[in-house]
């Protein structure tokens, strides 16, 4: 290392930059970017983001979108340790928050083995954020006392068994990268009886370009198809998705058909 | 009506203030606030956020702090509509997000039977961000698939039926507002043979009195009376609280007494 490099404080911050719309970001995540050195940005985070650093500040790239090169976990860790060594403070920034199937523990733990210092500033999960924003709460009284958030990817390429017990829970369940598993996890939520149970796709939500569909189990594939829904996209089952003004029509036009 | 309430814009904004930390508003939650007429606020809402509003804008504490008058939620709505009203902008500050256990879509069910238009801003939930503070990662591959946020707090005023299957998952098991409960909840756990589960309480995350304890089912309810923890806090019981520090460090202690 040169001279220089003697003085650099190297630390960590990984920043939850919320679902997409930029002003979801929180005041903290705000003030950490405009002391960074680094910014080391995902696929889901929004570039308009990127602003709030410092024009000197470095801005990397290390997501990957379908079809396009990622970068292997391992290249991220060795990437935030050097340049936190050689620049100073890296801004981790990840779509939703952190520690929601964002890795992000994996990344503080291999900063730890080198001894550089992490923050963690929370950012608000789609999980939440997506069905609240179109108005279908996670949790309502007399109709849902939990909720219960799932990946649809796990390491192995298998359903998560978690989503076997959530389809049988009385929880409303959602599954965050769960499109591609659509239709294994449909035939699970039928194989529990639930056929009818309301459900709801969401694809970008909280961004320009969002799009929904509110169906049931059993409906839900085709309106998938229908209305070409894309990933990045959120899965919602539950009685709580009954309360969406669109499911609300799909019940008039039903009483109106019987 | 007087003629000046003739061209008044009724609306109301069901704004998540998050955990308690002022800097974890987002920014659209500031925006929110800078156009109110009037913030109707909670307990668990910083008052440091006030000052985003207007000088000029009313501001109404709806809260209740134990053993204090509170409001019931019926007054509450109707407040909410009167000032939207006769004011203008309401903005309905809310602990954490709005739709978390905040009866926020209650709100929004009355204010449109008013055909009052309601915006709703998530915010960063205490479920997923106060165990993300204290790096608890809610979710970690190899580790944990899913996270499970449960009321410890029913209108019936038993636990809930859900907290029954969520001892029996391989979930991340969050409550909130389930302290009182800790005794029927800990039973709960070890019924289901999770007597060595790794479990946290955190008392007013994000806050500066932020207090953690950290063992098993087995142990915690003695710790949390050995350090005095008391409401608002939240129990997290799952494997990833084996990954902060301090249980870590009990690893190493009862490593050296064998």
């Amino acid at each position: 290392m040169s001279d220089q490099k003697l003085n650099i404080e190297s630390r960590i911050t990984l920043l939850g930059a919320g679902p997409g719309d930029p002003d979801l970001l929180t005041l903290k995540g705000v003030k950490a970017l405009q002391t960074a050195d680094v910014v080391l940005y995902d696929a889901l985070t929004n570039e308009a983001l990127l602003e709030y650093a410092p024009a000197e500040a470095i801005k990397v790239y290390v997501g990957k979108r379908s079809g396009e090169h990622s970068y292997p976990q391992d290249t991220i860790n060795k990437l935030m340790i050097d340049y936190a060594l050689n620049y100073g403070h890296v801004v981790r920034l990840k779509g939703g928050d952190p520690f929601v199937f964002g890795r992000g523990y994996e990344e503080l733990d291999y900063a730890a083995s080198y001894s550089i210092p992490v923050s963690v500033i929370p950012g608000i999960s789609s999980s939440i954020g997506v069905p609240g924003l179109q108005q279908i709460p996670v949790t309502h009284r007399g109709m849902s006392e939990s909720f219960w958030v799932i990946t649809g990817t796990t390491t192995s390429g298998e359903v998560s068994a978690d989503i076997y017990q959530a389809a049988q829970s009385n929880a409303t369940v959602v599954v965050l990268m769960g499109l591609k598993k659509l239709p294994k996890i449909v035939e699970i939520f039928k194989a529990a009886g639930k056929h009818n149970l309301p459900t709801a796709v969401v694809q970008n939500g909280s961004a320009a370009d969002e799009k929904l569909v509110v169906g049931v189990v059993e409906t839900i594939e085709h309106l998938v198809r229908q209305e070409k829904i894309k990933a990045p996209a959120l899965l919602i089952f539950g009685e709580v998705v009954s309360l969406h003004p669109s499911f609300k029509e799909l019940i008039k036009q039903y009483a109106s058909i019987a």
